[in-house]
């Protein structure tokens, strides 16, 4: 584990190259480091934070390096907003929602319960208001914040007790962190957080009755199909978690154009890398899942369903009550959800749910 | 119109900048060509041709420059095929399924009803084998292919008359074209193929008693609504008809590192931003339509969308037929489809249609 920043902020050389057609590409080298809330290549999140850091290194033909450290190499996981913030490091790789305790607000530049899909949250970060709101919240810590991918709608978790009505959430045992976790406190649940090495212990002795992590591809890998004996799908919590990069402000600031451009194109190929990514490793993990290890899926109930629904309204409502800023962005969020799901019932809803229909009278074994 | 071509292909100047450190930006400038099937920045798919080109010239300091072309001003809509497999312009934007005269594969690498949609084509393409097979079959015309955008699930269509069963297409006059009008054809309706502008024209006097054209967004400017009753929902036909910028292989061979990322990554880019730009128009025009304009949506009957599928299994079995790698295309495509259509049931096709089911609550005047 590395203690002390190893990286250089200055830029160099740039000297010697007078009369040279391209201003943009006379500059000298310059090394940026970039501090992660992931293990260093974490499938998914940490290869993402490494494509960007190779784009834009490649986009300056090498001119710009990013140093990628994992979590705890420079500074723990959910220390990167302070290390960026202050200048400690130049830009970090997580997901906003873990800064919810310097503005509720990141929420809503993540994910919350009932929120937006992928195609609905790129519509409303890109033209619907959203990078103007985040760049908002962000300035004010001296951050400047880039979307760059989701990976999509979570499973609902792996279950060692049935769930057949609102009222089985009486009392459960359940690991679901943020917001989502709060909507089933107001169920009755026990949630509680614990990292991942221990939600496969707690399963197993029953310390815990369920568990949300993300994905199948995710969980198939921390092997809760051990463990579990019911996989819910889907979940209500996280339908886009949502990855940022956020750069220092003064640095975003100081950069030209060209910069600033392969560093925003960097993340907007993620944005397509990130979710294609896991729409394909969660469609062969769940095919391993139940092919290979036998796990049974349940659907869960819509009365259910409905009951997160009610509770989310209630929790969300109370988000907005923190602050102004949070206020205005949770107006913008959730207009923008009501206005999109209209579309989107059209479109992918029903388009998804006839090509099923007919998909499973074709493919009846 | 122009009927010559204005454009430079070849590298001028270059020298003079001997012991720079990049050897990338120490090349030349470059004017490329791209003709494209649209009229100049047409919303949607003119507009992101343009911003291709810019991109280009942004990630390569202005070294790069693409000149774009309308249809028409350096050869009409559907030949920008030949003429860049020619050599007569250096890369098109298009959608492949124009091109299915060159290759029933074609089809596939855009989109064919009951297909992949937005999410999974993009898994299909970068993870699923989908990116090889475009490039075997493109090779063969000169071509590299690059995916730049979809626009998503298109709607049913303007009728003037009502559909309540697979019966009522026996002898309808339906302006549909490709893939999606031979299955209607297969269902008894009398497909054609015509222009926008003979579109409006031909539902108001009754040559035609129905129509699709795209989604709401293009549909709205053209003004379908006046001369027809009934909006239907979901289209079955084009669930993510894609758009490709086709590069003329030898050029794109020749082209250093440097400048075939700069390419590659401006059609990532807008993989992602053409999809948010339309999901975006289309959510206000729905509104339009339908709070402005009284337009009456109605759903198409499940029994209909079921007769859809069994045509189109047959229409795509015929397309298979065709030749050997339009077969191997095809098989790769569906069994794709087969496979993560049971991941998108269980993640975005059930929580789409949960929160529908709270938001109609929640929503109900």
């Amino acid at each position: 584990m590395l203690n002390r920043r190893k990286v250089l902020g200055g830029i160099a050389g740039g000297a010697g190259v007078a009369g040279l057609a391209s201003p943009a590409l006379a500059k000298g080298t310059r090394e940026l480091s970039m501090v992660t809330s992931w293990p260093k290549n974490f499938p998914g999140q940490g290869t993402s934070a490494e494509r960007i850091a190779d784009s834009v290194q490649r986009m300056t033909d090498g001119r710009i390096t990013i140093k990628v450290y994992g979590a705890g190499e420079l500074v723990p996981a959910f220390e990167v907003f302070d290390a960026v913030s202050s200048g400690k490091a130049d830009m970090y790789h997580s997901a906003d929602y873990y800064f919810q305790g310097k503005s509720s607000a990141y929420n809503f530049f993540s994910t919350v319960p009932f929120g937006l899909i992928s195609n609905e949250l790129d519509a409303w970060v890109y033209h619907g208001g959203g990078q103007e709101l985040w760049d908002e919240v962000s300035a004010g810590f001296g951050i400047k914040p880039h979307l760059c991918g989701n990976n999509g709608v979570q499973m609902g978790g792996w279950f060692n007790k049935e769930i057949n009505s609102p009222e089985d959430f009486k009392g459960l045992k359940f690991r679901m962190p943020g917001v989502g976790g709060e909507v089933l406190r107001r169920l009755g649940a026990n949630t509680l957080t614990m990292p991942a090495g221990e939600v496969y212990t707690s399963l197993q002795s029953g310390a815990i009755d369920a568990a949300e992590w993300v994905g199948p591809w995710n969980d198939l890998s921390l092997g809760f199909y051990k463990v579990a004996k019911y996989y819910y799908w889907p979940g209500f919590h996280e339908p886009a978690s949502t990855l940022c990069l956020g750069t220092n402000k003064t640095l975003w600031d100081g950069l030209d154009a060209f910069d600033q451009n392969a560093i925003a194109t960097a993340c907007r190929v993620e944005n397509t890398a990130v979710p294609a990514e896991f729409y394909f490793n969660n469609m062969k993990a769940l095919e391993t899942l139940v092919d290979d290890h036998g796990v049974e899926l349940r659907e869960m109930p819509a009365d259910v369903f409905n009951a997160f629904g009610e509770q989310t309204e209630i929790v969300l409502k109370e988000l907005a009550d923190k602050d102004a800023i949070t206020r205005k962005v949770y107006e913008s969020y959730v207009s923008f959800r009501n206005d999109v799901s209209k579309w989107t019932r059209v479109s992918n809803g029903a388009y998804i749910a006839n090509r099923q229909l007919f998909l499973e009278k074709l493919l009846k074994p």
